[in-house]
């Protein structure tokens, strides 16, 4: 029988909504609740959460622990996109085709919500009370911490920031995505086999195949910011051109980028087989959405 | 012989200088190391490291997790002002006698510093290959997630947003403070308690201290804010009053301000006798200098 992923996520996405929806408080202080609620909940394609579950089954780690660090990678992807969309960083006005979380609340509660949103990330790792081993709550703190932070996610970040207008290297572009959006994507699939202690060897390969699934996530973005339009997209599509920004499109071009997505699926594919593990098609079939995904 | 702060701090204070420059790193992309650095070296008192490591040496914690517990809640201290004084909060260009970090920086620098600033907290405390338990690393990160986020500090600043020009009473002001401000200020003395298991009786009445003294920090803050000039203070005198922000001297009046902050002095030192810690001299005397201190 061939593997629908269409059937595995619907049960996992379930999962995660209600997850999110009880985790991220309603009855937060002064109409920070709502505006947390607002960035999180009912968005996104949920691929960290996905990926994260994916890699936590594919080891067979504990299953509370995998379903707060699928919750715990997309609180700090949502609040990364609220502080992204504010006026002094990208100034954008929608985003999954609703209005900007500032738009919505103004810019202070959308700063005290992004903030907000991260620290409750960390605090959906370390329970009270919980059956998850501490050791395996201090690991998943550890990779989130590295991602979301100045060698990860926010680090690339300044470096976006700072290439506006700039033309980047091939090596220099990579190395931005690799921080900015590769270092979550990663973190996510070594969160979930954090889950267990699958050895190095399980680890490593998972760590390339992360690798690979992140850089294509970020090639394929790149080439739908040219190729799609804004309504398919749920946000502002052309964004990159408009503002001068350095993309695998600018650089490579639109067909050497097209093929750079397949060669890095292939590379994908190729770290599972490596990984010898027994159950890795929900991996698999994440890798080809990620690079065959129209929005 | 009696006990003397000054000589007690000067060690403490040098180690936490030495960690955080450590830490804080030069090296981030971009200068956004630069920022993060600007942000927290060289400046402030260091109230709340100082509380975690007296904390901690009173119930015979683990010394590595106290130094990383004292420059975790000084990051988030010095995350939330960076964010605090941007243009869409409280718009404030001096601190510590310098410029603030979005003045010096820019905005989107200051933005993504103070978010790199909360990662890094949450990293050093669950660092790979430490002696630290990892119960203690998990304990410690559920203290500071709770305290930095929605239901403290995140909180308060939101309840302190929409407050602006609109009267509270004693109980709202005093909700306010106790997620704006003392909520961190309590998770320093709890997270210095938590790197040992000192039992839930000492740390209750621990907990008693640090709330007395963290809301008494708030009411001195308060009268400072109009008996103090800039100069002494290092950053804007009369500003509350100016934005037109409740503070306690607007709702109790500057006398019965003083004495609120002298009652609250008792009750934390009332709270270390009934902990029946045998050195509790240091925790006494940051009470003291919280009450008493002149900026």
């Amino acid at each position: 029988m061939t593997f629908s992923l269409s059937s595995w996520s619907a049960g996992r996405l379930e999962r995660v909504e209600q997850a999110l929806s009880q985790w991220v408080p309603a009855d937060a202080p002064a109409g920070l609740g709502e505006a947390m609620r607002y960035a999180v909940l009912d968005g996104g394609k949920r691929l960290r959460p996905l990926l994260a579950l994916a890699a936590a089954e594919s080891v067979g780690g504990h299953e509370e622990a995998a379903l707060r660090a699928a919750c715990a990678v997309e609180l700090i992807h949502a609040y990364s996109l609220v502080h992204d969309d504010m006026p002094c960083m990208d100034d954008d006005v929608l985003r999954r085709g609703k209005p900007t979380v500032h738009v919505k609340f103004g810019e202070a509660q959308a700063l005290l919500a992004g903030d907000a949103l991260q620290a409750l990330a960390f605090e959906l790792l370390a329970p009270a009370g919980s059956s998850i081993p501490p050791a395996v709550q201090a690991t998943l703190t550890r990779l989130l911490a590295r991602a979301a932070g100045h060698a990860g996610m926010a680090g690339g970040q300044a470096i976006d920031l700072a290439s506006v207008g700039r033309k980047l290297d091939e090596q220099s572009l990579r190395r931005m995505h690799r921080l900015k959006t590769g270092a979550l994507l990663q973190a996510s699939v070594m969160m979930g086999a954090a889950c267990a202690a699958p050895g190095e060897a399980v680890e490593s390969a998972l760590a390339d195949y992360a690798w690979a699934v992140g850089l294509a996530f970020q090639v394929v973005d790149d080439i739908l910011d040219v190729t799609a339009d804004s309504a398919t997209l749920g946000k502002t599509a052309g964004k990159d051109a408009a503002n001068d920004k350095p993309t695998y499109v600018s650089v490579l071009g639109l067909e050497r980028s097209r093929e750079h997505a397949r060669e890095l699926l292939q590379q994908a594919l190729d770290a599972l087989s490596r990984s010898a593990l027994a159950d890795v098609q929900a991996l698999a079939a994440l890798a080809r959405m990620v690079v065959n995904r129209d929005n």
